[in-house]
Order: structure tokens, then C-alpha cells, then sequence
């Protein structure tokens, strides 16, 4: 597996591009973008649970319902949800102008939308920007920039990768951006993901691969109800890279699965990271348990709590916090059998074992605690003997750097 | 119905006190607290439902059992969680100091603590403040002040109130106190409540009046996997007010259970206006649901959603976001059924019917949003045409007036 810059368009075969039309008003960023591929693309999607779901993530739908789909249009500034018939109509003419541009079928082109809700979207203005938007196709990394620059709102940072496997000898790439910060809470900000590959890939396997890559890597950092009306993750295959096409689930479908998993996972990573006003990133990870569903149900629990958060930005290791986020996550455990360690690349500080205080240094837990990156550890065993549960998980989250930490991170001492 | 002042010792025979001895460390303000009868109670106390308990929570649980009690010793300063069987012993240590003082058996004795989890509770320091714990002890005002300041850690406010209704003629009163701030985030701050009536009633009345009171009050404030290793609450009563006996559910009975309602929405209330630094109390009504449940979960949704409160906090009429959180909550409803306005004394702005925007004027809508006490209504029918239905239910919050508001409340606009 090798790294690779350029991000939707390393892939061969794809060209992306972004440009300010207007939607965020007086704002001189870019609000508009445009992801297409050159040949047709077997595609996938996940979207939003919310049963309030805006007109793009609709429209989107539909379009995907065949299972093909070779151009993304997405906009920043308005989330187009809660807009009605005339929402839903902005969405398809979306996809028209789109699919005009590019000489395809409007059923060809997928919509993403994110911004205000409630607010008409302004299809004057994009309809008056496609022109220029078709313009700035790129392929190559500047073209991808662009287009992750259009879809950002409160976004710090860019947060994109690309990679190379190699099927049967044939190098074959995949790339993705990703938009969504806020992390801090997961129902912060909607979160976007594109994906672009040029695998030859059945369309089945594509999708149990993105399911799989999404259970491991966006749903660690989002607790299942936080979720906006317009989140979306789309992958587009165009087959462009003539490898032999992966239509089982065997070596090479699981060689792509793995590689699709490891992309996400680094995007998802991001996106924790970029969580407003964070200053670091804390992975946690649960070991011991049944299986892996329910390693993540804790994981998630202490990743998105707020009181571990406060106290992670305090640099403290206010320990009795964690056990109390995996005692309300709703699975069963042992109390009696949990042992907690704080990690980082500065060390390792074991603070409770069986559900109990483990004397430590404050001064060194400060330390491991202080990094930019930090990892929980909790081990999960039975507490009368026995061996622990096969299941494992990490989940992902940020401290909380907001006033009230001043109030909470400082709590226990 | 009638207020009184005097909280827990409003109603006849109750004492109250507080000291402080020291687990707090050098800090000046109490920590340990005592509330008791003069004569046997009958008791009803309701505990956490996280997997992790504390031990004064095993231990009152134990005491409970057989549905009397007359006394509570609390403390501040530590939570006695995670702290095994030396934690069992001291939670037992604290209710046996406490029954030695008032010459009464150890098991009528409740034991509550709040503080820092999985540190020792340093148990040498309530034995020695345990004559001056006893000393503090009132029948009036001060006394319920001195405990409830006992209680208390990132509180800002006292949250207490009491009441006096007739029951065939015969006052009878009841009164409490509560402590649990940072309701900001449900799971900020361990919530204990403690309420004391002098009504002669049967104890499974009292029981399922303190049921039906807890469900339409503090767990309409706080999200149920939030809750912490600690919580709990308690009513004593102790027959002092000599009224014929509550042994029915009939009409005496449901006064009682109204006044006692009554009473705990007055102190969760107060427990949602005291987020930390909250700024504005925001209660949250839905209507038309099927039933009263689905209301709740409904309204609740609303009011833990860190968008709309940040949005309530720039006083920005952000619809889309109550809009939102209703979509994630998991309950099913019509989203082209849903009114919503927003109301205060300043007035009510109608911004969404039937799922879509409403024009309203944001000067108005400012105005009405900059209230310190602000209704979210959310009214709910079959978009297709018919009755709405009959259930409804409250919810309270505060907002978020932290430094990320900056970044969200003003997102909208």
C-alpha cells in the first residue's frame, strides 16, 4: 500500500474542481464544486439516518438506486433540507446542469448539499456559476483542492488522502476528501465524504466494502443519533486502472476492502482532529469483549463524552470519568474486571485495574496526557478469572477546549 | 397549593445541617451534610441506571429495602465510586456515625456522595466532624441552607423550594433540595436530591408518586444514558402532619403526587437554568404525539442538542436545528407535519409550518430569543390531513454560552 497525493483525482480518470459562485453571500470562498469521472463508474452511497433528510440526500438517492453514478455536485452555504418541493427541484436541477456540462444523464449525477437549513437554495446563482465551475476541471491535486475547498464550512483543515494497491500486479488507486468539524460533538457540522477509485469492481462488492469501511471508521467518531440531515458518503469506481475485475469477495476484494478501510479510517481520523477548537486527538480503544460491536458501543461512549473530553484537555487523569461513559454506554460488563491506561508516544500510565485506583504519578500522567495525540486504553476481563472476549475496537474524538473546561478540567485536583 | 421557605425543614419534625470536615482539603466550604426525622419515615428513593454505581449508592439501596428511612448523610468533595470494598466499608462507616448521633439503627440511615471518582473517601475526617455535623443541626431555615451548601460543587445557585397542600383539611407539607449543575451537558455533574414531607402516607404511594414526579421533571432535563455513577434521589416521610392516611390512589393521593410533581419540576427547573454558564432557561413543548412518551423523547432531543442550545445563546432563530434534532431523536413522526415557534415574554414568532420556513421578521424573532426564559413549541400533526394527537410533554434546558458558540451561534446569519 502506497501513499499518494492528489487526493479525488489520483485515481486515473477523474477531474474535480471548485468555485466561488455566491451561495455564502458576500463570502470570498468557494461554495461550489464538481467531481466527475471521464467514463461511466459503478457507485455506492451511505447517507443520514435522520428521518429530516434534505432534498440533495433525496434526490441522491434515487440516482444511486441503479447502483451507477460518474459526477458529484456539491455545494457549501445551504443545506437545501427543509425547503420542500422547491428544495427537491433545486437538487435535480443541480444534477441537470451538471450532467449539461458534462453531456451525461442528470440520473448520472449525485447532489450533496450543506450549509443553513431552511433557507431556498439560491439555484440561480449555481446555475450562473456552472459555466465557470466546468472551467476549473482539473485532474490533477489542484483540481481536487478546489473542489474540497468548495465544500468546507467550518472546517480548519483539509482532510483528504489517496493511496495505491496493487490487484493482481495492476496498480490501482483510490482517493477521498471529506468535509465536517466540530467533531467535538458529532451533531456539529454535516459530514461529506467523497471517493473516487479506479478499480474494476462489482458493484455489490463496492458496497459491502464502503459498509464495512464506514462501520470502522466515520461511525467511530459520529454516536449514532448525531446525525445532520444531510450527511452523505459516496465512492465512484470508474475502472479505469483495467485490473481484473473484482468480483468476489476473495484475495483481491479483500486487499481493496482493507485498503478502502485504512483511507476512511485516516479520514476519519481527521476529522476528529479538526474538531473546533481542539487541540488533541484521542483514540480509544477497548479490548476483552464479546465481539466487535460491542468494544465500539464503548468506545464511542468514552470518545464522546464530554466530561473525559474536558478532562483529556486538562491534560488529567481523571480516570473515573472513563469507567463512567462505559457504565451508561448501554452493554453489559464487568466493573469489577476493567483495566484503564492512559498512552502516548511520551508513555504509558496504567491508572485502574479491576474497576479500581492503581497508584501513578500524576506528573507522568500529565505528561503521556499532554501530547497532541493520546490514546485510552480499557481492557475488559472477566472479574472472577477467565479469559477475556475476542472483541475489539477504537473509536475516535477530540478534548473539549471550550470555557467551561476552566470549570471541569481541573475538577479532580 | 402554597410556597413556604425553610426546603427540607419546611415540613413539621425534620432537622438539617451541614459542616465542613475536611474532604473538600483546604477549601473553605462544606462537605458533609445531615438531614433527619424526629420519628421513623416512610421512604422511596430512585438511583442511576449507570452499570458503574457508586457505593453510598449500593449501600442506600441496601438501607431502602424495606421502604423506611429517616436519615441522610451526604457528603461533597468525593464521589466514593470505583473504590471497592473499602468503599462499601466507609459508605457503611458513614451511616453507622450517623445512626450512633441520632440513637437509631444504622439501615435508617441513607448514605449519598458527589465528588472525584476512585479516590478513597478519606472516611477519618467525617468521623471526627461527626459531633459538629451533629451540632449544625436545625428544625428551620438555616439548617436546610447549611446541608444544601454541603452538597454542593459547581453549583452556582441554591435549588430548593417547598410547598404546603390540605389533605382533608389537614396542611401537609413538602419540601427539598437539590444539587447538580452543568446541565449544559447532561452528563456534566452528578445530580442528588433530597426531599422531606411530614404526610402520612403508604409507602408504595409514595413510591410511585416519586416515580411519576422523577418522570415528568429530572428526567425530562436529563438524557437517560447520562447519567452518573451517583445519582440519586430520596423522599422521607414522616407522618408528622397527622393527616388521615394516603392509602389510595384517589384524591388525596393525586394531590399529593401533583404537589410532589409540582415540586420536583420547580427543582429541575432550577437544575436546567443552573448550567454553567448558561445564560437563558429554554424549555422545549411538544404536542400531538401519539402519547406522553413520545413526547418526552421528542422534546428532550431538542433540548440536549448542543446546536439549538448555542443557537439559543446568540438568541438566532435557527429553526433548521430544532428541526434536526427532532429528525434524530427515534421516535417516528410527519416532517411535513411540524409547526414551530418560538415564544417568551416578549412574544411568540410562528418560523415553521408544515416542515417549511415561515417568513418572520429576525428583529422580532431577536427580541424574543433574548429573554432569560424562552419556549421552544413544537407542534406536531399528519401533514395528509387530521387530528393531531393527544400526547404531550416539557422539556428543560439551558444554552450553551460556550467559546464555540462563537463559531455556532452565529452560523446562520
Amino acid at each position: 500500500m502506497k501513499e499518494l497525493r492528489g487526493g479525488v483525482c489520483a485515481p486515473r480518470g477523474f477531474r474535480a474542481g471548485g468555485v466561488r459562485c455566491g451561495i455564502k453571500g458576500s463570502s470570498k470562498k468557494r461554495d461550489l464544486a464538481l467531481i466527475c469521472s471521464d467514463r461511466p463508474c459503478v457507485a455506492a452511497g451511505l447517507f443520514t439516518t435522520n428521518q429530516v433528510k434534505a432534498a440533495s440526500v433525496l434526490v441522491t438517492r434515487e440516482h444511486l438506486a441503479g447502483g451507477t453514478c460518474r459526477a458529484v455536485i456539491a455545494n457549501s452555504g445551504n443545506a437545501n433540507a427543509c425547503t420542500g418541493e422547491a428544495g427537491i427541484a433545486a437538487a435535480r436541477r443541480m444534477a441537470a446542469l451538471a450532467a449539461d456540462f458534462l453531456g451525461i444523464q442528470a440520473e448520472e449525477v449525485a447532489v450533496a448539499s450543506t450549509g443553513v437549513i431552511g433557507v431556498p437554495l439560491p439555484i440561480g446563482v449555481i446555475e450562473a456559476g456552472m459555466a465557470s465551475l466546468g472551467a476549473s476541471l482539473r485532474a490533477d491535486g489542484e483540481g481536487h483542492e478546489a473542489a474540497l475547498e468548495a465544500v468546507m464550512t467550518t472546517d480548519t483543515r483539509k482532510k483528504d488522502g489517496a493511496l495505491e494497491i496493487s490487484i493482481g500486479g495492476v496498480p490501482v488507486r483510490m482517493g477521498g476528501m471529506v468535509k465536517g468539524s466540530g467533531m467535538i460533538h458529532p451533531n456539529m457540522a454535516t459530514m461529506l465524504g467523497f471517493i473516487t477509485t479506479d478499480a474494476v469492481i462489482r458493484q455489490d462488492i463496492l458496497d459491502r466494502a464502503l459498509r464495512r469501511a464506514v462501520a470502522r471508521s466515520f461511525n467511530r467518531v459520529t454516536v449514532d443519533r448525531d446525525t445532520s440531515t444531510n450527511d452523505t458518503i459516496l465512492i465512484l469506481a470508474n475502472g479505469a486502472a483495467g485490473n481484473t475485475p473484482i468480483d468476489t469477495e476473495g484475495e483481491a476484494g479483500e486487499a481493496f476492502a482493507a485498503a478502502l478501510e485504512e483511507l476512511c479510517v485516516k479520514l476519519a481520523r481527521a476529522m476528529a482532529r479538526d474538531g473546533e477548537g481542539a487541540s488533541r486527538l484521542i483514540t480509544v480503544i477497548v479490548t476483552g469483549t464479546a465481539d466487535e460491536e460491542t468494544a465500539a458501543v464503548l468506545a464511542r461512549s468514552v470518545a464522546a463524552s464530554s466530561l473525559v473530553k474536558a478532562a483529556c484537555f486538562g491534560a488529567d487523569a481523571n480516570w473515573g470519568r472513563v469507567l463512567c461513559a462505559l457504565g451508561y454506554a448501554g452493554v453489559p460488563f464487568d466493573p469489577a474486571g476493567v483495566d484503564v491506561r492512559f498512552e502516548s508516544s511520551a508513555g504509558s500510565v496504567p491508572v485502574c485495574r479491576g474497576g479500581r485506583a492503581l497508584p501513578f504519578s500524576e506528573e507522568e500522567a500529565k505528561r503521556v496526557l499532554s501530547e497532541e495525540e493520546i490514546r485510552i486504553r480499557v481492557d475488559l476481563r472477566p472479574a472472577g478469572g477467565g479469559s477475556p472476549g475476542p472483541g475489539s475496537a477504537s473509536a475516535w474524538g477530540c478534548d473539549l477546549s471550550y470555557d467551561y473546561v476552566k470549570i471541569n478540567g481541573d475538577y479532580r485536583t
